[in-house]
Protein backbone atom coordinates (compact mmCIF):
# COMPACT_ATOMS: atom_id res chain seq x y z
CA UNK A 1 0.00 0.00 0.00
CA UNK A 2 1.89 3.22 -0.90
CA UNK A 3 0.67 6.77 0.38
CA UNK A 4 1.12 8.57 -2.99
CA UNK A 5 -2.03 7.64 -4.93
CA UNK A 6 -3.29 9.76 -7.62
CA UNK A 7 -5.91 12.15 -6.53
CA UNK A 8 -9.28 10.46 -5.23
CA UNK A 9 -7.65 7.50 -4.58
CA UNK A 10 -8.34 7.43 -0.40
CA UNK A 11 -7.30 4.64 2.08
CA UNK A 12 -9.53 5.02 4.84
CA UNK A 13 -9.59 2.82 8.05
CA UNK A 14 -12.82 1.27 7.54
CA UNK A 15 -12.78 -2.24 8.30
CA UNK A 16 -15.09 -5.19 6.10
CA UNK A 17 -17.23 -5.16 9.25
CA UNK A 18 -18.11 -1.13 8.70
CA UNK A 19 -18.05 -2.07 5.04
CA UNK A 20 -20.83 -4.62 5.55
CA UNK A 21 -23.10 -2.28 7.49
CA UNK A 22 -22.48 0.73 4.94
CA UNK A 23 -23.75 -1.26 2.48
CA UNK A 24 -26.51 -2.88 3.81
CA UNK A 25 -28.33 0.80 4.37
CA UNK A 26 -27.12 2.50 1.20
CA UNK A 27 -27.86 -0.30 -1.46
CA UNK A 28 -31.49 -0.67 -0.43
CA UNK A 29 -31.74 3.31 -0.27
CA UNK A 30 -30.30 4.16 -3.16
CA UNK A 31 -32.29 1.17 -5.10
CA UNK A 32 -35.27 3.55 -4.21
CA UNK A 33 -34.03 6.56 -5.10
CA UNK A 34 -33.39 4.93 -8.06
CA UNK A 35 -37.51 3.97 -8.14
CA UNK A 36 -38.19 7.59 -6.86
CA UNK A 37 -36.10 8.99 -9.99
CA UNK A 38 -37.97 6.89 -12.12
CA UNK A 39 -41.69 7.93 -10.65
CA UNK A 40 -40.96 11.23 -11.12
CA UNK A 41 -40.54 10.83 -14.96
CA UNK A 42 -43.74 8.47 -15.06
CA UNK A 43 -46.02 9.80 -12.07
CA UNK A 44 -49.68 10.96 -13.63
CA UNK A 45 -50.62 12.34 -9.97
CA UNK A 46 -52.37 15.84 -9.37
CA UNK A 47 -49.41 18.45 -8.55
CA UNK A 48 -50.45 18.78 -5.18
CA UNK A 49 -49.06 15.23 -3.96
CA UNK A 50 -45.83 15.86 -5.86
CA UNK A 51 -45.67 19.08 -3.77
CA UNK A 52 -46.26 17.10 -0.89
CA UNK A 53 -43.67 14.22 -1.90
CA UNK A 54 -41.34 17.13 -2.12
CA UNK A 55 -41.80 17.90 1.48
CA UNK A 56 -40.51 14.15 2.11
CA UNK A 57 -37.23 14.84 -0.30
CA UNK A 58 -36.44 18.10 1.26
CA UNK A 59 -36.90 16.17 4.48
CA UNK A 60 -34.25 13.80 3.19
CA UNK A 61 -32.30 16.30 1.58
CA UNK A 62 -31.98 18.22 5.23
CA UNK A 63 -31.13 14.80 6.90
CA UNK A 64 -28.12 13.42 4.25
CA UNK A 65 -26.73 17.28 4.25
CA UNK A 66 -25.67 16.92 7.56
CA UNK A 67 -22.53 15.64 7.25
CA UNK A 68 -20.55 15.65 3.74
CA UNK A 69 -17.71 15.19 2.33
CA UNK A 70 -16.29 17.65 -0.42
CA UNK A 71 -16.08 16.90 -3.94
CA UNK A 72 -16.84 13.32 -5.24
CA UNK A 73 -16.70 10.09 -3.60
CA UNK A 74 -13.20 8.54 -5.36
CA UNK A 75 -12.14 5.28 -4.69
CA UNK A 76 -12.43 4.29 -1.25
CA UNK A 77 -9.86 1.75 -0.04
CA UNK A 78 -10.81 -0.05 3.39
CA UNK A 79 -9.13 -3.44 4.48
CA UNK A 80 -7.73 -4.28 0.89
CA UNK A 81 -10.78 -3.49 -1.45
CA UNK A 82 -11.36 -0.30 -3.34
CA UNK A 83 -14.85 1.07 -3.60
CA UNK A 84 -16.12 3.10 -6.23
CA UNK A 85 -19.33 3.78 -4.90
CA UNK A 86 -19.96 6.93 -6.79
CA UNK A 87 -19.57 5.74 -10.24
CA UNK A 88 -22.16 6.94 -12.65
CA UNK A 89 -22.71 3.69 -14.39
CA UNK A 90 -21.23 1.28 -11.64
CA UNK A 91 -21.78 2.99 -7.92
CA UNK A 92 -23.52 1.17 -5.26
CA UNK A 93 -24.31 4.59 -3.79
CA UNK A 94 -24.89 6.54 -7.17
CA UNK A 95 -28.86 6.64 -8.66
CA UNK A 96 -27.58 7.58 -11.55
CA UNK A 97 -25.83 4.21 -11.96
CA UNK A 98 -28.07 1.13 -13.37
CA UNK A 99 -26.16 0.09 -11.93
CA UNK A 100 -24.26 -2.32 -14.06
CA UNK A 101 -22.76 -5.48 -12.19
CA UNK A 102 -20.02 -6.12 -15.05
CA UNK A 103 -18.88 -9.91 -14.79
CA UNK A 104 -14.69 -10.60 -16.53
CA UNK A 105 -12.74 -13.73 -16.97
CA UNK A 106 -9.64 -12.00 -15.14
CA UNK A 107 -7.98 -11.89 -19.10
CA UNK A 108 -9.01 -9.46 -21.13
CA UNK A 109 -12.69 -10.18 -21.82
CA UNK A 110 -15.96 -8.65 -19.89
CA UNK A 111 -19.59 -8.80 -19.83
CA UNK A 112 -23.00 -7.98 -18.42
CA UNK A 113 -26.57 -8.38 -18.73
CA UNK A 114 -29.08 -5.01 -18.01
CA UNK A 115 -32.04 -3.73 -18.68
CA UNK A 116 -32.84 0.73 -18.80
CA UNK A 117 -35.85 1.63 -17.85
CA UNK A 118 -37.31 5.29 -18.19
CA UNK A 119 -34.51 7.21 -17.03
CA UNK A 120 -32.65 6.04 -20.05
CA UNK A 121 -34.53 7.69 -23.01
CA UNK A 122 -33.63 8.64 -26.14
CA UNK A 123 -35.35 8.94 -28.87
CA UNK A 124 -39.19 7.89 -27.61
CA UNK A 125 -39.23 4.40 -26.25
CA UNK A 126 -35.35 3.88 -27.11
CA UNK A 127 -32.05 4.07 -25.20
CA UNK A 128 -30.53 6.80 -25.59
CA UNK A 129 -27.52 5.98 -27.67
CA UNK A 130 -25.04 7.98 -25.84
CA UNK A 131 -25.85 6.05 -22.42
CA UNK A 132 -24.97 2.85 -24.48
CA UNK A 133 -21.57 4.54 -25.30
CA UNK A 134 -21.42 5.25 -21.73
CA UNK A 135 -22.63 1.73 -20.90
CA UNK A 136 -19.67 0.41 -24.04
CA UNK A 137 -17.15 2.83 -22.23
CA UNK A 138 -17.39 0.87 -19.05
CA UNK A 139 -17.47 -2.89 -20.52
CA UNK A 140 -14.74 -1.63 -22.75
CA UNK A 141 -12.54 -0.56 -19.99
CA UNK A 142 -12.85 -3.61 -17.69
CA UNK A 143 -12.10 -5.87 -20.93
CA UNK A 144 -8.79 -3.68 -20.60
CA UNK A 145 -8.77 -3.96 -16.80
CA UNK A 146 -9.75 -7.56 -16.22
CA UNK A 147 -6.27 -8.65 -15.46
CA UNK A 148 -6.02 -5.38 -12.57
CA UNK A 149 -4.59 -2.99 -14.64
CA UNK A 150 -6.35 0.00 -14.37
CA UNK A 151 -6.75 2.03 -18.16
CA UNK A 152 -8.60 4.65 -19.75
CA UNK A 153 -10.52 5.54 -22.63
CA UNK A 154 -8.03 6.67 -25.65
CA UNK A 155 -10.28 6.38 -28.42
CA UNK A 156 -13.77 4.99 -29.12
CA UNK A 157 -15.69 4.79 -32.21
CA UNK A 158 -19.28 3.36 -32.40
CA UNK A 159 -21.45 2.30 -34.96
CA UNK A 160 -25.35 2.32 -34.32
CA UNK A 161 -26.84 -0.64 -36.27
CA UNK A 162 -30.27 0.02 -34.90
CA UNK A 163 -32.05 1.76 -31.96
CA UNK A 164 -31.99 -0.22 -28.93
CA UNK A 165 -35.76 -0.22 -27.26
CA UNK A 166 -35.67 0.38 -23.15
CA UNK A 167 -37.30 -2.22 -20.72
CA UNK A 168 -35.64 -4.93 -22.47
CA UNK A 169 -32.78 -7.36 -21.58
CA UNK A 170 -29.65 -6.53 -23.22
CA UNK A 171 -26.15 -7.66 -22.95
CA UNK A 172 -22.65 -5.91 -23.06
CA UNK A 173 -19.58 -7.81 -24.10
CA UNK A 174 -16.04 -6.50 -24.93
CA UNK A 175 -12.64 -8.11 -25.58
CA UNK A 176 -8.86 -7.67 -26.04
CA UNK A 177 -8.50 -7.88 -29.51
CA UNK A 178 -4.47 -7.54 -28.93
CA UNK A 179 -1.94 -5.03 -27.48
CA UNK A 180 0.54 -2.86 -28.23
CA UNK A 181 2.91 -1.64 -24.99
CA UNK A 182 0.12 0.18 -22.24
CA UNK A 183 -2.44 0.30 -25.11
CA UNK A 184 -5.39 -2.39 -25.62
CA UNK A 185 -7.33 -2.67 -28.80
CA UNK A 186 -10.68 -3.58 -27.51
CA UNK A 187 -13.68 -4.73 -29.59
CA UNK A 188 -17.20 -6.00 -28.30
CA UNK A 189 -21.07 -5.12 -28.67
CA UNK A 190 -24.32 -4.41 -27.12
CA UNK A 191 -27.31 -6.75 -28.16
CA UNK A 192 -30.45 -7.23 -27.24
CA UNK A 193 -32.21 -10.68 -28.02
CA UNK A 194 -32.56 -10.15 -32.10
CA UNK A 195 -28.91 -9.27 -31.88
CA UNK A 196 -26.64 -6.84 -32.11
CA UNK A 197 -27.61 -3.16 -31.66
CA UNK A 198 -24.46 -0.91 -31.50
CA UNK A 199 -21.02 -2.28 -32.70
CA UNK A 200 -17.85 -0.76 -31.38
CA UNK A 201 -14.02 -0.47 -31.03
CA UNK A 202 -11.21 1.65 -28.81
CA UNK A 203 -8.22 1.78 -27.68
CA UNK A 204 -7.49 1.77 -23.95
CA UNK A 205 -4.46 3.09 -22.15
CA UNK A 206 -2.66 2.17 -18.84
CA UNK A 207 -1.55 5.23 -17.23
CA UNK A 208 1.90 6.31 -17.08
CA UNK A 209 1.68 5.82 -13.57
CA UNK A 210 0.32 2.59 -13.34
CA UNK A 211 2.53 0.77 -15.71
CA UNK A 212 5.63 -1.02 -15.40
CA UNK B 1 -50.68 17.37 -37.19
CA UNK B 2 -50.07 13.94 -37.73
CA UNK B 3 -51.40 10.71 -35.89
CA UNK B 4 -49.28 8.52 -37.34
CA UNK B 5 -46.13 9.37 -35.43
CA UNK B 6 -43.87 7.37 -34.46
CA UNK B 7 -44.10 5.38 -31.45
CA UNK B 8 -43.85 6.97 -28.20
CA UNK B 9 -44.55 10.50 -29.76
CA UNK B 10 -47.87 11.44 -27.96
CA UNK B 11 -50.28 14.34 -29.00
CA UNK B 12 -52.09 15.50 -25.97
CA UNK B 13 -54.02 18.08 -25.11
CA UNK B 14 -52.13 19.99 -22.60
CA UNK B 15 -52.64 23.56 -22.84
CA UNK B 16 -50.04 25.92 -22.05
CA UNK B 17 -51.24 27.20 -19.14
CA UNK B 18 -51.34 23.09 -17.79
CA UNK B 19 -47.45 22.84 -19.31
CA UNK B 20 -46.17 26.15 -17.51
CA UNK B 21 -48.00 24.71 -14.41
CA UNK B 22 -46.51 21.23 -14.56
CA UNK B 23 -43.35 22.78 -15.22
CA UNK B 24 -43.13 25.14 -11.93
CA UNK B 25 -43.82 22.00 -9.94
CA UNK B 26 -41.28 19.27 -11.57
CA UNK B 27 -38.48 21.81 -12.66
CA UNK B 28 -37.77 22.67 -9.04
CA UNK B 29 -39.19 18.58 -7.79
CA UNK B 30 -36.83 17.47 -10.36
CA UNK B 31 -33.99 19.77 -8.93
CA UNK B 32 -34.38 19.14 -4.98
CA UNK B 33 -34.25 15.10 -6.69
CA UNK B 34 -30.73 15.90 -8.11
CA UNK B 35 -29.51 17.50 -4.99
CA UNK B 36 -30.80 13.99 -2.77
CA UNK B 37 -28.99 11.80 -5.60
CA UNK B 38 -25.44 14.03 -4.79
CA UNK B 39 -26.05 13.70 -1.75
CA UNK B 40 -26.67 9.78 -1.28
CA UNK B 41 -23.19 9.61 -2.75
CA UNK B 42 -21.57 12.52 -0.48
CA UNK B 43 -23.09 12.12 2.75
CA UNK B 44 -21.27 11.20 5.75
CA UNK B 45 -24.35 10.84 8.33
CA UNK B 46 -23.98 8.09 10.74
CA UNK B 47 -26.75 5.22 9.05
CA UNK B 48 -29.67 6.00 11.36
CA UNK B 49 -30.13 9.04 9.42
CA UNK B 50 -29.88 7.08 6.68
CA UNK B 51 -32.64 5.14 7.21
CA UNK B 52 -34.34 7.83 8.81
CA UNK B 53 -34.14 9.65 5.30
CA UNK B 54 -35.33 6.26 3.37
CA UNK B 55 -38.65 6.49 5.24
CA UNK B 56 -38.78 9.91 3.87
CA UNK B 57 -37.82 8.61 0.22
CA UNK B 58 -41.11 5.46 0.58
CA UNK B 59 -43.59 8.08 1.64
CA UNK B 60 -42.37 10.27 -1.81
CA UNK B 61 -42.52 6.85 -3.80
CA UNK B 62 -46.06 6.15 -2.27
CA UNK B 63 -47.31 9.71 -3.49
CA UNK B 64 -46.08 9.47 -6.56
CA UNK B 65 -46.72 6.53 -7.85
CA UNK B 66 -49.88 6.53 -7.11
CA UNK B 67 -50.90 7.16 -10.92
CA UNK B 68 -48.42 6.54 -13.71
CA UNK B 69 -47.50 6.08 -17.34
CA UNK B 70 -46.59 2.83 -19.13
CA UNK B 71 -43.72 2.93 -20.32
CA UNK B 72 -41.24 6.24 -20.64
CA UNK B 73 -42.43 9.68 -21.13
CA UNK B 74 -41.58 9.80 -24.67
CA UNK B 75 -42.02 13.00 -26.92
CA UNK B 76 -45.65 15.03 -25.71
CA UNK B 77 -46.78 17.45 -28.14
CA UNK B 78 -49.35 19.81 -26.47
CA UNK B 79 -50.01 23.16 -27.41
CA UNK B 80 -48.09 22.78 -30.80
CA UNK B 81 -44.59 22.22 -28.81
CA UNK B 82 -42.86 18.61 -27.81
CA UNK B 83 -42.02 18.30 -24.44
CA UNK B 84 -39.06 14.88 -23.68
CA UNK B 85 -39.07 15.39 -20.15
CA UNK B 86 -37.85 11.95 -19.66
CA UNK B 87 -34.48 12.36 -21.99
CA UNK B 88 -31.41 10.88 -19.95
CA UNK B 89 -29.74 14.32 -20.96
CA UNK B 90 -32.03 16.87 -21.23
CA UNK B 91 -35.29 15.85 -19.21
CA UNK B 92 -36.92 18.77 -17.09
CA UNK B 93 -38.13 15.43 -15.17
CA UNK B 94 -35.08 13.23 -15.53
CA UNK B 95 -33.12 13.71 -12.55
CA UNK B 96 -30.31 11.75 -13.83
CA UNK B 97 -29.80 14.45 -16.59
CA UNK B 98 -27.94 17.55 -15.57
CA UNK B 99 -29.96 18.56 -17.52
CA UNK B 100 -28.46 20.34 -20.45
CA UNK B 101 -29.70 23.58 -21.83
CA UNK B 102 -28.19 23.43 -25.53
CA UNK B 103 -28.29 26.30 -28.38
CA UNK B 104 -28.44 26.10 -31.91
CA UNK B 105 -27.88 28.67 -34.26
CA UNK B 106 -31.34 27.34 -36.18
CA UNK B 107 -29.00 25.84 -39.17
CA UNK B 108 -26.12 23.36 -38.66
CA UNK B 109 -24.67 24.78 -35.24
CA UNK B 110 -24.84 23.95 -31.61
CA UNK B 111 -23.29 24.13 -28.01
CA UNK B 112 -23.93 24.03 -24.32
CA UNK B 113 -21.87 25.28 -21.02
CA UNK B 114 -22.42 23.22 -18.18
CA UNK B 115 -20.68 21.48 -14.45
CA UNK B 116 -20.59 18.16 -13.64
CA UNK B 117 -20.97 17.21 -10.05
CA UNK B 118 -19.85 13.82 -8.48
CA UNK B 119 -22.81 11.71 -9.66
CA UNK B 120 -20.59 11.92 -12.93
CA UNK B 121 -17.61 10.74 -11.70
CA UNK B 122 -15.23 7.64 -13.50
CA UNK B 123 -11.78 7.73 -12.66
CA UNK B 124 -11.70 9.35 -9.26
CA UNK B 125 -12.35 12.84 -9.78
CA UNK B 126 -12.75 12.82 -13.14
CA UNK B 127 -15.61 12.94 -15.58
CA UNK B 128 -16.93 9.37 -16.59
CA UNK B 129 -15.85 9.21 -20.39
CA UNK B 130 -19.17 7.59 -20.93
CA UNK B 131 -20.76 10.43 -19.63
CA UNK B 132 -18.84 12.99 -21.83
CA UNK B 133 -19.60 10.88 -24.77
CA UNK B 134 -23.17 10.55 -24.14
CA UNK B 135 -22.87 14.74 -23.87
CA UNK B 136 -21.29 14.46 -27.19
CA UNK B 137 -23.78 12.28 -28.77
CA UNK B 138 -26.69 14.63 -27.56
CA UNK B 139 -25.15 17.88 -28.62
CA UNK B 140 -23.72 16.19 -31.95
CA UNK B 141 -27.70 15.45 -32.62
CA UNK B 142 -28.90 18.90 -31.70
CA UNK B 143 -26.36 20.55 -34.74
CA UNK B 144 -27.65 17.53 -37.11
CA UNK B 145 -31.45 18.61 -36.18
CA UNK B 146 -30.62 22.31 -35.65
CA UNK B 147 -32.60 23.25 -38.34
CA UNK B 148 -35.31 20.80 -36.84
CA UNK B 149 -34.69 17.54 -38.89
CA UNK B 150 -34.71 14.76 -36.06
CA UNK B 151 -31.29 12.60 -36.27
CA UNK B 152 -30.63 9.78 -35.10
CA UNK B 153 -26.32 8.76 -33.94
CA UNK B 154 -25.26 6.55 -37.11
CA UNK B 155 -21.39 6.48 -35.98
CA UNK B 156 -19.19 8.74 -33.49
CA UNK B 157 -15.69 8.62 -33.09
CA UNK B 158 -14.45 9.79 -29.68
CA UNK B 159 -10.64 10.72 -29.64
CA UNK B 160 -9.87 11.27 -25.36
CA UNK B 161 -7.19 14.04 -24.76
CA UNK B 162 -6.88 14.39 -21.40
CA UNK B 163 -9.33 13.49 -18.06
CA UNK B 164 -11.98 16.14 -17.65
CA UNK B 165 -11.90 17.18 -13.98
CA UNK B 166 -15.71 17.10 -11.83
CA UNK B 167 -16.63 20.41 -11.18
CA UNK B 168 -15.66 23.20 -13.61
CA UNK B 169 -16.90 24.92 -15.85
CA UNK B 170 -17.10 23.08 -19.31
CA UNK B 171 -18.17 23.48 -23.18
CA UNK B 172 -19.76 21.18 -25.62
CA UNK B 173 -19.66 22.71 -29.58
CA UNK B 174 -20.71 20.64 -32.40
CA UNK B 175 -21.29 21.69 -36.12
CA UNK B 176 -21.89 20.00 -39.01
CA UNK B 177 -19.56 19.77 -41.42
CA UNK B 178 -21.03 18.75 -44.87
CA UNK B 179 -24.13 16.79 -45.50
CA UNK B 180 -24.77 13.76 -47.83
CA UNK B 181 -28.22 13.06 -48.86
CA UNK B 182 -29.93 11.80 -45.17
CA UNK B 183 -26.03 11.96 -43.80
CA UNK B 184 -24.85 14.80 -41.59
CA UNK B 185 -20.77 14.75 -41.18
CA UNK B 186 -20.65 16.43 -37.35
CA UNK B 187 -17.48 17.70 -35.66
CA UNK B 188 -16.81 18.84 -32.29
CA UNK B 189 -15.54 18.85 -28.76
CA UNK B 190 -15.55 18.98 -25.28
CA UNK B 191 -13.63 21.74 -23.11
CA UNK B 192 -12.52 22.87 -20.26
CA UNK B 193 -11.08 26.80 -19.38
CA UNK B 194 -7.62 25.05 -20.65
CA UNK B 195 -8.69 23.76 -23.98
CA UNK B 196 -10.00 20.82 -25.35
CA UNK B 197 -10.15 17.45 -23.38
CA UNK B 198 -12.39 15.48 -25.77
CA UNK B 199 -12.34 15.61 -29.51
CA UNK B 200 -15.54 13.89 -31.67
CA UNK B 201 -16.69 13.16 -35.26
CA UNK B 202 -19.47 11.43 -36.18
CA UNK B 203 -22.35 10.79 -39.04
CA UNK B 204 -26.11 11.60 -38.18
CA UNK B 205 -28.83 9.96 -39.92
CA UNK B 206 -32.05 11.65 -41.23
CA UNK B 207 -34.49 8.38 -40.37
CA UNK B 208 -36.43 7.58 -43.81
CA UNK B 209 -39.92 8.40 -42.55
CA UNK B 210 -39.03 12.00 -41.84
CA UNK B 211 -37.33 12.14 -44.90
CA UNK B 212 -38.20 14.29 -47.94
Amino acid sequence: MTTDLPSGWVVDDTSAEEVARERAVYEPFTERLRRLVDLCIRSEVDLDAVLEAQAHVDAAIELLGRDTIEGSYGVRIGDGFGRNWGNAIMGLRNAIAPPLHIETDGVSRSWVDFELGAAYEGPPTFVHGGVLSLVLDHVFGAAAGADHTPHMTGTLTLVYKRATRLGVPLRAEAWVDRTEGRKSFVVGFVADEQGRTVEAEGIFVQPREWGQ
